[in-house]
C-alpha cells in the first residue's frame, strides 16, 4: 500500500491488455503437452489418436475392429497418414465439430472404461497437420447408403471447425467405417518408440482386433487372436466417495429429481434408500425438500454425511479386464518366450473410482535375443504408453517390487536385469494422465500397490517354473554326469554279478533316466518355492 | 468395410452423444494437471499461482513487490489464504474474467519474460477451492481511490464469472494493490515441498522483493536483498526460424501490412527490407503482392525461404536474468555456506525462443548441517520448481554433469553426494513446461546443453575453491606436525650453534606460520585445476 502516481494508468493498461483465447491457440502454442515436442514422437501421436477413436468405436459398437493405417512418404519428412476402420461411422453433420473443435466429444462425462475421453485427442493430431504441412484433413463417412467426404481444418482462434469441401457420392447400403487422412511434418522410425511397435503392443491387449499396416519400410497384418469381443463395459453413476462438494452443489442444482432422497439415490451409484435415508438423518437436511432449494450449509453437510456413511464400492462392470488366457496367448504370440504368466486382479477402487490390473509375464526364449534387460510394456485401458516411462505410477510399482524374491537377479534400482517382458495393464473409468499427452499415469497409492500385488502374484508362478527349471537342468546335469560314468560301472557290477555288462548298462540308463531321485527332491524343492513369500 | 444391419442407427447414436464440454469443466475433471493432485501439493499450487500472479504484476509495472501470504487454519484440514500485494491493481469490472474464465489473460501471446503466460494458474486455484468448499473467491483492487471488493465464483459448465457481490467504499487517493482471498482443503506442512520453501526459494531468485509471511505454524518476513528492480524484459517479436507454417498462414491473413516485404519486416523480429527481399526472391513470390491474396503454394514456399536465408538471432532483451552477484548474495543469506559461485550464462536460442541459464552453487558451511547429498533448487522465470523433479531438462542436466571432475564426489546416476545447493534458474520469453502445473521443463537439447555449460563453469570455480581449501588444510597440517617437532629440532639446532634454544625455536615457528612452501606449491596445484576440463 505505498503511493506512487501513475497508479491508475497502470491498472488500466494492466487491464487494457486482458483478452480470452481460444483453447485451440493454447494447444496450438502448447502443442508438446499434446504429445507433440518432436518429430518422431509428433508422428506417432497422429496414428494413436486416429487408431485409439477407430477402436474406440467399433468397441462402442460391437464389432470386430479391423483398422487399416497406411502411412506414405509424400517429401522429405512430410507423410501422408491414412486410418481407417470398420466401426460405425459418425453422421456427416457431426463430423466438423467431431474432428474440428476442441472439448467435443461422446466420452467425457460417461464414467466407463474407454481409451479416449477428453475430446482432444483427434484434434490435435488435425491441429498438428495444419500447423506443420498446412493441408487440411479428409473425413470419410459411411452414413445411409452414400458416401460423404469432408474436408476440414480448425479455425484457431475460434477454436471451430472450417468445413473446407464436402463430397458425397451413393455407395452400397451396408458399408459402414471411418476414414482420416491427414498430412504431417515428423520422422518415421521402425523400431524402438515407433509406430509398428505401438501397433503391436496394441494388438497384445486387444487380441480380437485385426490390424493390417502399410508402412515407408515394411507391410503386416496382425490376424485376430480370438473372435469374441470382451464383455461391454456399463456406464457408471459417480460414486458419492468421489464426488467433491463444488460438484455437489452443481448436481443439485441441476437434478431433475424433485426431492432429496430421489436426488441421492438416482444420481449416485451404491445409495439405496435405506443409505439416502439415513445421509439425510446424519445431515439434519429434510428428505422431502426440494434439491434446487437445499442451502449451501445443508449441501455441505450433505457431502459430509456422504462420506461417512457405509456405502458398497462402486461397481465394476464398468471395466472389461481380458481374460488371462488371452493375454498370455498374445505375448507367446509375439515375443515366443519359454514361459508365460498372466494375472488379472479383481477390480479395487481410488477416489470412488472403479479400476483393475492386469499384468503378463513372459520369460526367456526368444526374449534370450532381445534382452537381458526386463523390458516393461505399459497400458491404460488397452492402450499402450511408449513415453515417460520414468514418471509413471507403473513403473514405479515395477521398481518398487523385490524381483530377487522370484528367483530372478535382484534389482537394485530399476528393472530386473533378465530376459523378461513385463507387461502392466491399468484399466478405470478415469485414467488419471500426467498430461493431456496420455503418456503416463499419476501415482496415486492405490493404483502402485494394486499393480505391486499383481506382479508379485505373477511373479510367484514365475518363480514355480524357474524352480521346477532349475530342478531339471539339475537332474539333467546328474544323469549326464551318470550316465558318463555308466560304462566303467556296469563293466564293475557286470565282474560283480557275471551278468553281462551291455544288460546291466542299459537297465541303468533306465533308472538314471527315469529320474527316479526326481520325486521326493522335487516336493522338497516346491516348499521351499512355497515358503517364498 | 463389413456388413451389418444396425449401421445407421449406430452412427446416429454415436453422433447424438457428441457434446460440447467447457474448459473449466475439462480442468474440474482433470484438475491435477492444474497441480492439484493431493492436499498437499494442492494448498501450495494455490499460493503459488496468487503469488506469481502478484509478483508478474508488480514486475510489470516497475514496483518494487511486497506481497503479503496469510494462511490460517479455519477447520481442519481447511484453511484461508490471502494473498495481497502492492501492484498496480486491476479497473474493478475487469476483475470477473480476470478471476473467473479460464484462457483470460493478459501474457498469452506476447513474446516477453513473465511467469505467467497461460490464463489459467488463479481461474484454476479459484476452481479448487469452489470445488473443494464450496466458497467463492473475495478479490479486493484499488481503483481511482475507491476499493472494490468483489466475490465471484466460476461457473464451470459454462466457463464464464459468477459475480456474488461487489462492494466499493472511498478511500486514500493513492493506494494501489490487489488482494485475493480463498477457502481451500488441503494440507499445510512446514518443510520440504511447502509454502514456506517455496517463499524462501523464489525471494533467492527475486530478491527485490519483499515478502511478509503469517502462516498457521510460523511466521517471517524476507527483507529485500536489493533495492532495485532487473532490467525490464522487452516484448519481442517472434523469429522466423520458429514459426510453423500454419501459424504463417494465419498471420498471412490477419496482417495489416499491405504488400509481403512490409508483412515480412513488421510481423518478425531480424528480418530487415534486405532479408526480406531475398526471401521473397528465394520463394518466386511477388514483392508488392498483398499478404491476404498470397495462395498456399506460395506461403508454403516463403516459409521454406525463411529458414533458408541466414538471420541473427532473435534479440535478447527480451529476458532479464539476475547479476551474478546479488544470486550469490541471495544464496549467501538463505544457506549460510562456506563458498557460493554463480554464473549467468549468455542467452541462446530454441525453436525460434531466446532463453538463457543461470546457476548458482553454494558449498559446506551450514549446509554441511542439512545435507550430505547435494540439493537441486529447479526454476523457471526466477520460480521455482518444486515437484516432478525428476521428470526435468534440469535433472537431467545436473545428473548429466561429472561433478567428479570438479573435485567432487563422483555421482554414478543422480546427484553428487556432497554438502552443495545446486539451483538452475531457466528464463525465456517461452518456457516447456510439461504440464500446466508447471513444474517440469521438457527436454529441449538446446535447453539442457546450456545448462550443463553453465554448471561446468560454476563446477570449476567450486573446483578451484576445493582445491585452494585442501591446500590450505594440507599445509595446515604439515605446519601442525611440524611445530610438534619444533621443541626437539630447535634443541638440536641451539646445540649446533650455540644460539639460544627460545630463539630458535620462536624462529621457526614464525616461518612455519608465514607458510614459506605455499606459494610455490599453490601455484603448482593451481596449473592442475586449470587441466581439469
Amino acid at each position: 500500500m505505498t503511493e506512487v502516481k501513475e497508479e491508475k494508468t497502470l491498472a488500466e493498461e494492466m487491464g487494457e491488455k486482458i483478452k480470452e483465447i481460444s483453447i485451440a491457440e493454447f494447444f496450438e502454442k502448447n502443442k508438446h503437452l499434446l504429445g507433440y515436442e518432436n518429430p518422431t514422437k509428433s508422428l506417432l501421436t497422429v496414428v494413436k489418436e486416429f487408431f485409439d477413436n477407430s477402436l474406440d468405436a467399433c468397441l462402442e459398437a460391437r464389432i470386430l475392429p479391423t483398422i487399416k493405417v497406411s502411412i506414405k512418404e509424400v517429401k522429405e519428412n512430410v507423410y501422408r497418414i491414412v486410418v481407417e476402420d470398420n466401426g460405425p461411422g459418425l453422421p456427416p453433420d457431426k463430423i466438423p465439430i467431431a474432428f474440428g473443435k476442441f472439448l467435443v466429444g461422446s466420452k467425457f462425462m460417461r464414467l466407463r472404461q474407454n481409451i479416449g475421453t477428453q475430446g482432444i485427442g483427434a484434434k490435435g493430431a488435425i491441429l498438428y497437420a495444419q500447423l506443420t504441412t498446412g493441408k487440411p484433413a479428409k473425413i470419410t463417412t459411411y452414413f445411409k447408403g452414400k458416401k460423404y467426404e469432408i474436408e476440414l481444418s480448425i479455425d484457431v482462434i475460434r477454436n471451430e471447425p472450417k468445413v473446407i469441401s464436402r463430397k458425397e457420392e451413393p455407395i452400397e447400403k451396408n458399408l459402414h467405417g471411418l476414414k482420416v487422412e491427414v498430412f504431417v511434418e515428423g520422422r518415421y522410425i521402425e523400431k524402438g518408440q515407433s509406430i509398428p511397435t505401438y501397433l503391436k503392443y496394441i494388438w497384445i491387449t486387444n487380441p480380437f482386433t485385426k490390424i493390417v499396416y502399410d508402412g515407408p519400410n515394411s507391410s503386416f497384418t496382425l490376424e485376430r487372436v480370438v473372435n469374441e469381443l470382451p464383455k461391454e463395459p456399463k456406464e457408471i453413476k459417480p460414486h458419492p466417495y468421489g464426488v467433491e462438494l463444488g460438484r455437489l452443489k452443481r448436481m443439485v442444482h441441476m437434478t431433475k429429481s424433485r426431492n432429496v432422497v430421489g436426488f441421492l439415490t438416482s444420481e449416485f451409484s451404491r445409495i439405496g434408500r435405506d443409505s439416502a435415508l439415513s445421509i439425510c438423518k446424519i445431515a439434519k437436511v429434510d428428505q422431502e425438500k426440494k434439491p434446487s432449494e437445499l442451502t449451501d450449509e445443508e449441501i455441505e453437510r450433505l457431502h459430509k454425511a456422504m462420506q461417512s456413511v457405509k456405502l458398497m464400492s462402486p461397481p465394476t462392470d464398468c471395466l472389461s479386464a481380458l481374460k488371462e488366457e488371452y493375454l498370455a496367448e498374445s505375448l507367446k504370440k509375439e515375443f515366443e518366450p519359454e514361459f508365460v504368466v498372466a494375472v488379472v486382479r479383481k477390480p479395487a477402487v481410488y477416489r470412488g473410482y472403479p479400476f483393475q490390473v492386469q499384468v503378463g509375464l513372459a520369460y526367456g526364449g526368444k526374449i534370450q535375443e532381445i534382452t537381458q534387460e526386463a523390458i516393461l510394456l505399459r497400458f491404460a485401458n488397452h492402450t499402450p504408453l511408449l513415453y515417460n516411462q520414468s514418471d509413471c505410477a507403473i513403473t514405479r510399482a515395477v521398481e518398487e517390487v523385490d524381483w530377487g524374491n522370484y528367483r530372478l537377479p535382484r534389482n537394485s534400482k530399476g528393472l530386473p536385469p533378465a530376459p523378461l517382458v513385463i507387461l502392466v495393464d491399468l484399466i478405470s473409468v478415469w485414467i488419471p494422465y500426467k498430461s493431456e499427452g496420455k503418456q503416463a499415469i499419476a501415482e496415486y497409492p492405490e493404483i502402485i500397490k494394486e499393480v505391486k500385488l499383481a506382479l508379485q502374484e505373477a511373479g510367484r508362478k514365475l518363480s514355480i517354473y524357474l524352480h521346477k527349471k532349475f530342478v531339471r537342468e539339475h537332474l539333467a546335469m546328474r544323469a549326464n554326469i551318470f550316465e558318463a560314468y555308466s560304462e566303467v560301472f556296469s563293466e564293475f557290477v557286470s565282474d560283480l554279478t557275471g551278468k553281462p555288462k551291455e544288460y546291466i548298462k542299459n537297465k541303468l540308463i533306465e533308472i538314471i533316466r527315469r529320474g527316479e531321485y526326481k520325486d521326493g527332491e522335487e516336493k522338497k524343492m516346491k516348499e521351499e518355492v512355497i515358503e517364498v513369500k
